[in-house]
């Protein structure tokens, strides 16, 4: 039996990011949930939902572009930290090394799994959040998780994020094949 | 050590969520796993990023109206199927028992964990893609998937999608606390 429990959103678990970008010339790193697809041929756009409070969000809007990057659960201490703490009080710089790639302006990290490069492609606005949308203009992976040059989410083990529990989860295994699994229901 | 794999999106895995409308007149039901969480506070705001070409899109913007519905890995071959075959072509409607809600022309699945009703709010538009922005007006869960009043991942068993893979994965388990796991960091 359905019941009706507000208007919650249950759209979870989603990947957990760290946002990189330079704010004021300073690398400053948040983490994001809030994150989104946006469509599925090149230019590859993606979305992060981020409060305009955050000090990031500065950055993203000064320089047009920042990086999105993957974690594995080994870095879950570092990762909930960049969430903890702002980067208008306090120095995020050193908590990951980053290096600069084509576009100049957008630290990536080095050690996490994957890495997107992004141009901010356009700013969707509401009135608490600003919905960056980003295009992807390099990925860049850990050879470690590459399997046959593919990325492997076995290898990955990335860090999920669910808002009604509060906590992080771990990823579990392959149940299927994705334009496959239904082949048999076609009459 | 990082290498760079061109420009593809490895923002996964994102959980698949079945799309339900009335296009005209009549039930459609679409797989869509490239959905995004644009803010954090009511009125909570989801995305579906849909290819242009995809017969459910006619109907939510016909009524401005759809649900978002989760499911379990237990119905991974329905959840398939409707991503295999066109409305245009095919009558999906009697795959899923569906209810109708407060928005009126908004189906809603009866038999999976979690169903978020929605109203149309804005489509950001790409070339080839409506990226459809719902308000969740009313959450239904299955009493089966609560744990004191709270949805509880562990019991919906979400069917996960990852595009490298092409694969739909299940869930693992809890890792540790958000805005917790990383309080050791605070200097």
């Amino acid at each position: 039996m359905k019941k009706k429990i507000g208007d919650q959103n249950v759209l979870y678990p989603t990947p957990v990011t760290v946002v990189a970008a330079l704010v004021n010339g300073k690398v400053n790193f948040i983490n994001v949930a809030h994150v989104g697809i946006v469509n599925a041929q090149a230019p590859h756009l993606i979305s992060l939902g981020m409060n305009k409070a955050h000090h990031t969000n500065i950055g993203i809007r000064e320089n047009g572009t920042f990086s999105v990057n993957v974690f594995s659960i080994d870095k879950m201490a570092e990762v909930d930290y960049v969430g903890l703490v702002s980067g208008s009080k306090t120095d995020k710089s050193a908590v990951f090394e980053t290096f600069f790639g084509e576009l100049k302006t957008a630290p990536i990290i080095r050690d996490c799994p994957l890495s997107m490069e992004c141009r901010l492609h356009d700013t969707y606005e509401t009135k608490t959040h600003d919905l960056f949308i980003g295009e992807i203009t390099a990925t860049y992976a850990d050879e470690s998780v590459l399997t046959g040059g593919k990325v492997d989410l076995a290898k990955v083990r990335p860090l999920l994020f669910d808002m009604s529990s509060r906590k992080y989860w771990s990823l579990g295994t392959p149940v299927g094949d994705c334009w496959g699994a239904g082949k048999n229901l076609i009459k």
